[in-house]
């Protein structure tokens, strides 16, 4: 797998999912946000390296509370094999009305020092599992157990989230707004590049709270480029460095 | 009607909705969580016995404010002969764009010391009614008035909320996850067991914060179930009274 | 277009949407709010006049960043014009998983002395705009800029917003269950009949919380409302001037 | 019930859905056609008074072959009761993939005379029921039986199909597009109007395809009414008797 | 408006719309299927430019069958001008529970000569309108004329028609499959290479019927395109001069 | 893999879909209907052992038109090496606007003795593929190729096809009404026993046509199930050798 760039992961963490999703889009990616996938934990932020376990429909002779018991059941095997800093990620097909895991399993996640949960399925023990402020990103609250919807089927394969495309070692960044999911090959550009595009809409957002009009400030002209630059020389000499 | 155990009630109250779909689940009963019907009081706990109203869609001769005046008109009827204790369960074919309740029925309801409210529709006057502390299960805020999609035609028939079936006298049971509808009949062992699960479950979940791994923990093994009555015996020893 | 009368705006902030929807419909209009538009801050109240943008769906021939430096692509002729009190409502086609605002334009607005934003669409940078106090009301947060599925097309036509219709000059009127359009030729009696509901309803709410039943008391018999009349010659002698 | 004129259905039974959904619109009527309901039989026309029967989600303690047997199991029983000239009308909830009917129901629907089926539900045995050419209007084909997601809870009462409010007694009719109930109050209004509609329709469509403008034909004008008028007098002489 | 090739529409209306999305793709457009548009003739094509009309949701105050009467009313302006060989574009924001068009206009617009209607709502009259065999694309039978959900405000502005941007001026082609919406500018080039890929695809089937292996034919090697060329001038000199 | 008994397929392709689901749900299985998946020839059956092909969502550094021409591209892969008598299942998670498979695929498909094709997706070359009269079963037309939507990222794992498990190895069985997956350790069982069930079916039947009322008839009675054996014997022997 690609090595990403050592400060990779803390740049992503520091850059909004709406920054990401328009460096993502310049790069010809138009697809990267999952849709509807809400944070519990609105306040926190999460950036990881995805792994990944897929969830097909359940059938009564292959789902139920026994499965659970087994070691090489994907949901728990991957929850129990998760490697400090990675991202757990669940194909749940869009399902809300079922929960796909909660606060013990979530629990396990966190000791093991994962860096998050993302699942386009529901969580239940949705409050306790807030007030362990990990980040999970999840549908919603759902109390019936995954067990009377899906049975985990894979670990580790390319899997669609909200119908994104995840690859095992993609980086998945999350926000108050939600999660983006970043092709691993250019993970290193989108956080360089997305560092610059936030200092520069800081500049700009507070140029129109003083009230520049928007043609020539936002898209900024050369001209608002040019006082950019010059701002940034003046008050933050370090990025020059 | 089948009676229930003096402490079955109280006990739901304490029990969670994922805890109850579970022991549910066990007992044969997969469709029992009304999915997208969420509390206006998260933190407000509801049980008791259900009591329905049915609502059909609007039609210009059979629907208005006029009807409204009536006292036998099943939305008004209804609320006006709970009984304390009773929770009210609305069919409103899961339409969310218009109320079927607002502030002043509900303070009647809570006048009349009904334990809660259910359904799959609207709910206008919503920050109104969050302020009152009443048990509310809806699918949302939504002002216009019900006469606008829906006409009541019916109480205390069997019905469908969020697609799961509502008999008169099943126990409706609320939590900050939503709401379980338990089958009269099982109330009480659903109950009992229900008291077992979660405890069990915390002590599961302690072990696993302590770095206990998932296999053998959870689902737990007899060496983990015997170390919970060892626990319990010690910590809990009036369990065994 | 038809004056309004110098103090309906104010009235209208004061009225809540379900009073409005109830006080149109006796007018005759049954589809005025607009279902699933929330807001971003819910004790912010918002009135004023209608001017519309209207996007369509994106095609890789006219849509993309470069569009957006043009002074009149309509969403950025619309914010850099908007009058103060007017509200911005914008016809995304329902589609609530790409932004068609974010911070940096919605800025704008509030220094162009705005009355409020509403759409049908995402809203990017939710939480720094929920920060600003100012009154938004969209389907929810999204990242990703509203390139990837929109452009803006139109200024000031009659569009559908959450499928119900908005032309321009008409009132919108927002609390924390939603917006509402009232159409302008109706606005000013919406505004007389509304305040006087709300009094009356006040009045209902205060005797069925002592007490009193539904039948006479909610709709209101004869006796009721003279005894409300009553009431208000006594409290509110001013409402008499 | 009101009673009908003697020819009403008669008449009703030649008159075309568009036709009586532009009546009932004149009527005050907006919500007549059962949207996404479809004739299995595009070709049949149909005609009667709606007998309903409404279906709850199923609960496993309430659904399952065994009550199948049981003669006053509303499904079973409304079929085994049904007048000639009746049409059952099934409420269904919208539920596409079960099927709420099959060939043995709808061979004793027949055998006892009804006038036809509706049903917002699916259908088994979809094409075998085809040959019979009985009357059937309902979402699609569905293999499993009703069991899986239905029980039977009621008969002859208001009911919703299609999101359209069904009275007892209200008229059915159907033809290749799909079905309009007609409430029972207004069936001879609608049945004299819907003739004279169609005949000027005719009339105009002639004019349309011989190269007659839009303007003044369609709405006519007074001058194309009285030609109408003057054709019919002409044409039909009976029209006058 | 950029000029056609004299033979472009003459082309497009043999090409088949898989063809044209899979060219259109190739130019980087990938959201130019009308997806649930189907053809009421399918074996009729059709190909011509696009006029539009654009219906917003009704409102009491701006809907209802008298506005049918005025000359100006958009729906019935744009038939009444429609100019021979276009193809008229209506934008019902996806509604397929109300009829955009019936017979009588239909029979207009072919008088008119017209090339076909195509429209994201509902036909009236559909089994009438499907023995014109004229080229009509739609959602779906529907039985209640457009005032019960629309009123028409536009014409010939950029549309969205079943989530696709449609420009006047664009190109639509319709088959049995469905319609497509070819950008204006790009029109000639498609067609070109529309023919080119079809008469390849035809050999690359035959090849394949007759037991060739897929990798290597499709898609097919630099051996297999040689194979096609001469083919293509042994079989078919002509495509050579 | 379990072996089948010899003329399991055979008696499989001659019982329909509604007696299909019958049996698995006597034996436990509730959700085995692909529902929404239509036969192209409603006039063919199939009966065949699934082999799986899973998309995931397209992504524009993983989809496009270069990676068919890999021959390990599970999608052409798959078709490729498909055994005599299998059944091709592709998962397409429900998109119904891209086509996963159109006339050359599925003419290869055919080439090498496959006994059918099922996938909740869109087939392109819709009508031309009807002409061939292999078994397919999908969501209806669509012609944009599946690269807009999809990419192919495995073969032969287990797959939600409709909502329904499909397991490789399993038995799909298609007819008019759509298509049965059976699990197959049930399916000599679910063979055995549907063909006893609709022989009865269709002396029940002939019975209702008669006039026999549905009590005792249908389900039958303990006299009616006697007289069925006594017809049996008389009219066919042979069911008794």
């Amino acid at each position: 797998m690609t090595p990403l760039a050592p400060d990779t992961l803390d740049r992503l963490r520091r850059i909004s999912t709406p920054t990401l999703t328009t460096q993502l889009f310049k790069l010809g990616f138009r697809n990267t946000f999952l849709h509807g996938v809400r944070p519990l934990c609105p306040d926190r932020r999460m950036a990881g390296e995805a792994v990944t376990v897929r969830f097909a429909p359940a059938r009564e002779d292959h789902a139920g509370y026994e499965v659970l018991a087994d070691p090489s059941y994907p949901q728990r095997h991957a929850i129990e094999h998760i490697a400090p800093g990675q991202v757990l990620v669940m194909d749940c097909r869009g399902v809300a009305s079922a929960a796909n895991a909660g606060d013990i399993l979530i629990a396990r996640l966190e000791v093991r020092g994962a860096a998050g949960l993302v699942l386009d399925g529901g969580i239940r023990d949705y409050v306790s599992v807030q007030q362990f402020r990990f980040p999970v990103y999840a549908l919603g609250p759902a109390a019936p157990a995954h067990v009377v919807r899906h049975v985990a089927v894979d670990e580790n394969v390319p899997i669609g989230c909200a119908e994104v495309l995840v690859v095992p070692g993609d980086i998945m960044v999350g926000d108050s707004e939600g999660v983006v999911c970043i092709p691993r090959a250019v993970a290193d550009t989108v956080a360089t590049r997305g560092i610059e595009q936030e200092e520069l809409e800081r500049f700009i957002l507070a140029k129109i709270k003083n009230g520049a009009p928007l043609p020539g400030t936002y898209p900024p002209s050369d001209a608002t480029l040019a006082e950019f630059e010059a701002w940034k020389r003046r008050e933050r000499p370090d990025a020059y460095l």
